[in-house]
């Protein structure tokens, strides 16, 4: 059985993410594979759990230090419960954000040593690094206003302010310089369409 | 101003932790201390929140891994917002698990890497180990029999079998050898007032 492979959407609010990740999976089962659609925070019956701490309630309730140990119990209970056993069965896993938002969210913009979360990284995602990573590169007011026009109350990022979704789309543009082997810059703007031509030609480019 | 002591309270289920640590806080008030009791995993209102994840539900609802995060996410917490706040304003703090039960729970009888565990610790304690940590001894079936009497539904670690109680009670007696600066072990059998005058001798005998 061939592995299957891993493939994560990264950038900020916004970005067109979740979009473009529910594309993806119909562009690839309608090319016959096996494929599931999971997302962080989240994506385990656990994981959904912690999720609900991390993006609800006020922006200061957890230091960027607790903020990544949640978010890698969170992804730990993933990649035990969901994605390794989908890869092994061979399926194309799609997750909507992963360790790459730790590195941004909690390492670049709040400040959290970039050591400590190399180290979680190694310890709970070892060697399941994803195959290709899409980072979704958008001006920040045009993802927050995209976002703005979300329903629900997981808005506990949004309320962060200006400053550190400055520094949140300057972490995102960073990663293909620190992971270029798996990371590739996506220019999410123009419509939906225009953006999914994109990833596709990503994704047949970089996983044939 | 003196920085206040830290003292921590580990063993196993129903070993009398919880009893020791509300007497020893009236004994140290007693003295004219200023004290705050606290807990884990808890002690803080976000660590609290964790703390409804990790002690209810099925024995086998997360990994020692996921387990280990969750309960230093809540130590971080904890320690940001409660622990290092009370030292500093001179206050004793009195805490009713710490990082050992991690050591223990996760470590020696989840069967997680120590080292994962040691780096946590490193991360998120730092130089805020403990002055001194009393470790209750007492047979397994003692402590369970105790601690079945106890109403509530946190009894996700009771329901772990009684070969994960024989390795935590190994790995508890274990911890003066490997931390024999700060961890005392108290023989925890027979009456409350017995259990406190021990308490009390290797309190004073420590930290004077
Ligand atoms: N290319 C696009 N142009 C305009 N609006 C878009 C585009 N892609 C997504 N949207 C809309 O913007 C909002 C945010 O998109 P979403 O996919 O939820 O972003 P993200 O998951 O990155 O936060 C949604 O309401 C979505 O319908
Ligand atoms: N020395 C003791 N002898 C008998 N019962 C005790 C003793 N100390 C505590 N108990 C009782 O045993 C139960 C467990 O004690 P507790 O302090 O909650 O233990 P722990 O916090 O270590 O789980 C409680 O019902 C408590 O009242
Ligand atoms: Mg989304
Ligand atoms: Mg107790």
């Amino acid at each position: 059985m061939t592995r299957g492979r891993f493939i994560t959407l990264e950038g900020g609010e916004g970005a067109g993410k979740s979009t473009q990740a529910a594309r993806l999976v119909e562009a690839l089962e309608r090319q016959g594979r096996r494929v599931i659609r999971t997302r962080e925070p989240g994506g385990s019956k656990g994981a959904e759990d912690i999720r609900g701490l991390v993006v609800r309630g006020d922006a200061e309730r957890w230091s960027a230090r607790t903020e990544a140990l949640l978010m890698f119990a969170a992804r730990s209970d993933h990649l035990e419960r969901t994605i390794r056993p989908a890869l092994e069965r061979g399926e194309w896993v799609i997750c909507d954000r992963f360790a790459d938002s730790s590195r941004v969210y909690q390492g670049v913009a709040g400040g959290l040593d970039p050591d400590f979360i190399e180290a979680l990284d190694e310890a709970v995602v070892g060697p399941d690094q994803p195959d290709l990573t899409l980072i979704f590169d958008l001006p920040v007011e045009t993802g927050l206003a995209r976002a703005g026009t979300r329903a629900g109350d997981e808005d506990r990022f949004e309320g962060k302010g200006a400053a550190f979704h400055a520094r949140l789309a300057e972490g995102f543009r960073d990663l293909p310089r620190r992971f270029p082997g798996r990371c590739v810059l996506i220019d999410a703007s123009g419509d939906p369409d225009a953006v999914s031509a994109r990833v596709m030609a990503a994704v047949e480019a970089r996983l044939g």
